[in-house]
């Protein structure tokens, strides 16, 4: 697979990901880690929530994002990294068992006014279960090495 | 410690959480679940990244702030949970032996219109090295119980 560089982006662009399977035994072992609350925790203690079950942390979803979108562009790209994230959303509760797949739209792009060696490509990750149900939406734009400049850099 | 209800939650109100010390093991160990790239993965690769070094991938550095929130205040709280993040800005690296703390902020707060038994509260977080350098700044609502309405749920 070719390499890819900031000139291959384009708006309107949209790819799929995944799927991904979910464990229960992940959701636990994330929230033990960073997000100990009775609904990522523990199946029983879930049931008593809100959620009304054991449900994914929302930095664990965005956590399996990354890693698909890793796996999926960004590992064989010229990645610069992001300066940050525009706007979250968790739609609905990611569940033990969900195979999620992610879309990857590309909302916009342009080129660094300072730094030629670079561009920008705004990008909107929706990602589903297996019914269909959009289970969260995050905007965020990524710096991306140009091809002209020979920028092999992550 | 009395259990805190929305109407704990005031705009102005300033808390700082921490320190929290990250180590290059789990630096490496998040890196290698959720985003396997050279600068998050292996000392040696790291150095020939723009990163100049090992440092945190931004969603362990959203995850590591999670946890210090929930310890902080949020496990004590009547929280709700909350809808996503309004913004996220990864401002600067967060290298192995970095001691970060948090300081929370509440921004705004309302009631809800449509549900008596809930309000939102409006919050920044900002996380710093023990430099005082912020590295990163997120700004997001949560949806709190309201102390009247005898809401326990989380």
């Amino acid at each position: 697979m070719p390499k890819l560089y900031w000139e291959d982006f384009k708006a309107g662009q949209v790819v799929d990901y995944g799927p991904r399977l979910v464990t229960a035994e992940e959701i636990k072992e994330f929230a033990a880690a960073f997000d100990p609350q009775p609904m990522h925790l523990d199946e029983e203690a879930a049931r008593a929530t809100m959620s009304g079950g054991l449900c994914a942390s929302g930095w664990h979803t965005c956590s399996i994002m990354m890693r698909m979108i890793v796996d999926g562009f960004i590992f064989n790209s010229s990645s610069m990294g992001s300066p940050g994230v525009d706007e979250v959303r968790w739609l609905a509760p990611v569940r033990p068992g969900d195979h999620l797949t992610v879309r990857a739209s590309v909302l916009e792009t342009r080129s660094s006014n300072s730094r030629p060696d670079r561009g920008f490509a705004k990008f909107c990750f929706d990602m589903f279960n297996a019914a269909g149900i959009r289970v969260m939406t995050l905007t965020t734009p990524l710096i991306i090495g140009r091809r002209e400049h020979g920028n092999v850099q992550r």
